[in-house]
């Protein structure tokens, strides 16, 4: 089996002796699952060993036997991650944490959930829905993708502008180290300040500080009133991203606001087979919640108007569903295109109409397309660099970069919510500056001295 | 002079060359003003000298020569800390950046400003109110605390229940580390995840991290609506603190929700010379905002009376501004009942009315006074010690003890919103763990490597 040596029989047998062995597998075509994720990328060869915990104390063993054969741990939730943080190659151990999947409190009263890392965050959502209550952080990916992944990467969602990014519903973790030793960080109360932020620290981390075995949560009541949703054509995205600085300005605040392009538009009408949007016109979703989501739709409607839009407020909860819908099929549509880079560049809000432009003209220049979908709150877009090959090519890794050095000059960063991983490690300098990088560097030092969590990753 | 030797001389002739002489100070009359801050603690002698930077560049020239000369710095803004983290002894080197003090930007559109960290909050606040925008974090000493202080604390404040602490308005920072390099953490946009969080890291380290030069805020476009108070009168703070919960389970949100026990409440009345309110009440302060604050606050006050309050809703500005006045007299009314050791333990809301029962229980006790007012909505208790002795005496430090013991049981944290300084270092690993601490120290030395920011301070 590709992978083995004198040092992973060893580690294998021991981790069959102090786990339960059905547990620890190496069964060759599950490893191949774990040579992938969604980024795009695959790693040459499949690692040693999946380890499926079950529990902090399989997690606990899992460290304690790495560290002590120098082994490498990549960890990984549901593997939806789009940054290549969370695939493995030879020689490496893969801990699972898909079965920690329990719900383990929901304290109404205090507005917190303990959840183990691998709760599908659509499935805390399902639960707390019944409550009257839901978790804020709201990746396009919700469906598949766990809690664990969501802390690990900070990760975004379409409701950030409104309420916060995982981060702000992070209240506590509990870590196991690299050495298999567990620390307590943050708290379950809603304020804390006893030491270093290492709940906000470990959150993003990209599984190089240390492994989440539970996470106590933020949940949110839920929002009195109902959603309005509007629906807008437009000229261009240049006009959308337009006319959402005006709503912004204006003072409202939607709970969503997203832009896609025309490319975008009319790929994922395509793929619905539903009929073609108006030719040529990029498209804006906006809902509003909360009390006064009718008014604030309304107002939103005149803006839109005023801006060069043709809005359609939803008439109905089906209308409303059936909008969300198409803005939630970009990945299956793009993936439909081709092999698909999924970018993740961020920018000040008054530079996203710029970032359209740019985008249009790499895409002129290099002959590639790039359908590009935004969440235009927060000035995060998402181009789809799409490529013919079943790999991606030089040129299209080529016209990334172009794109990251534009996001840079305009203010902004290399990675909204989706992480640096394997995919934009070599620009992490040209965003953090030597001395940075050096810094986090010795900080991922103070966690893992002997370089065993997710080496190559990040850094 | 104290305090001076081969070293510190030739670090203050070296630190007149290369920075403005005028703002290296020496004398003895001022560095005095450095033994304190408002944590009623004093060092036993004063600091080598005091250099008021009015640049970045300054901090730079300090750190390097510090660095150089292996000489602690402790960096300060206005001194307001209440934790024992910004007053220095023999030996060390005030960094001061009350001098800092320029707002550089304000961005409205993209809803940030970039200050200087000497920028005190309500100045900043002020500026703001004229062109329709706001500050969330609003600490009760706003009117006299920096905003690097606000940051290096995280600072919280009457509305983090609702807005929020201080970590979540700060969105980069530009920081000078130890050696005198310096870095930009963060970014200027909404969304980011290039890297590890330093910028939340640095948030809340309360100087032992690196110097805070400027710091890019999120702000607030004003709420519309009105702002609605209700003050209510109860028996005593058990009930004012189940109030409290019921209305939150009632799913309202107000922006500040403060208790007073009766003898902070009494204390406060005499301090003001207004008429005593009714004998043995605690009292509870609600502000609602938003579009449908009057209807909130008629809500609320339906709750409270079922709770046994007794709620009038303010009837005009001035008398909201009244009631609002009372809670912020707190401390120099504390301050005139004696030494005034101020506390700040957080526990579970639900737990928030067991403490206040064990507070009344070590004051029983030990015969000891402990007025105490608390930020209800984020269960943060701010137990005032009083003692006749003009420094805190052992028997108050043991009751502190009880209590801090209290709120871990509680699951609550030593520390809601004021940080651990020298004030609370001796208890950090009973909340930490040992495994916590000795990680935080590392990640200390990957910052600071000659442990010359303000060493002896929290850890």
């Amino acid at each position: 089996m590709s992978g083995r040596s004198p040092t992973s029989d060893d580690l294998v047998s021991e981790l069959r002796r102090k786990i339960r062995p059905d547990l620890v597998v190496t069964t060759p075509e599950i490893l191949e699952n774990f040579r992938a994720d969604r980024s795009g990328l695959r790693s040459d060869s499949a690692p040693i060993v999946v380890v499926f915990a079950e529990s902090s104390s399989d997690v606990v063993e899992v460290m304690m036997s790495a560290t002590a054969h120098r082994v490498p741990v990549v960890v990984r939730g549901t593997g939806t991650g789009v940054a290549g943080a969370s695939f493995a190659s030879a020689g490496e151990l893969v801990l699972s944490l898909e079965r920690m999947n329990r719900i383990l409190e929901i304290n109404e009263e205090e507005a917190y959930a303990i959840v183990e890392p691998g709760v599908i965050n659509g499935d805390l959502n399902d639960v707390l829905r019944d409550r009257g209550f839901w978790f804020a952080p709201d990746p396009a990916s919700r469906a598949i993708s766990s809690i664990g992944g969501n802390i690990a990467t900070n990760a975004g969602g379409l409701m950030c502008a409104k309420y916060g990014v995982t981060r702000e519903a992070v209240l506590g973790l509990t870590v196991v180290l690299a050495d298999g030793s567990m620390i307590e960080t943050g708290r379950r109360t809603m304020k804390g300040v006893t030491g270093l932020d290492l709940t906000a620290l470990v959150t993003g981390s990209e599984g190089t500080l240390g492994v989440i075995v539970s996470a106590c949560v933020r949940i949110r009541r839920a929002v009195p009133g109902g959603v309005s949703t509007v629906n807008a054509y437009f000229p261009s995205a240049r006009d959308a991203a337009n006319a959402c600085l005006a709503v912004s300005s204006a003072g409202l605040t939607p709970m969503v606001m997203e832009i896609m392009d025309d490319q975008c538009l009319a790929a994922v009408h395509a793929y619905l087979e539903l009929d073609s949007p108006p030719s040529g016109s990029a498209s804006l979703l906006l809902q509003f919640d909360g009390e006064s989501s009718t008014a604030n739709a309304a107002s939103a409607n005149d803006i839109l108007r005023r801006h060069g839009g043709r809005p359609e407020t939803a008439t109905d909860e089906a209308h409303a569903e059936e909008l969300l819908r198409i803005r939630r099929s970009v990945h299956p549509a793009m993936a439909r295109l081709g092999t698909t880079l999924i970018e993740d560049v961020c920018v000040p809000r008054t530079r996203l109409a710029d970032m359209f432009d740019r985008i249009s003209e790499i895409q002129r220049q290099r002959g590639i397309v790039i359908p590009t979908v935004a969440h235009a709150g927060d000035g995060n877009l998402h181009p789809n660099f799409i490529s013919e090959t079943d790999h991606i090519p030089e040129e299209i890794w080529d016209a990334a970069q172009e794109l990251f050095s534009a996001a840079l000059e305009f203010g902004g960063t290399l990675t909204g919510e989706h992480g640096v991983g394997t995919l934009k490690k070599r620009w992490l300098r040209q965003e953090l500056g030597d001395t940075q990088v050096e810094l986090q560097r010795r900080i991922k030092a103070a966690f893992d001295p002997l370089n065993i969590l997710n080496p190559g990753k990040v850094f």
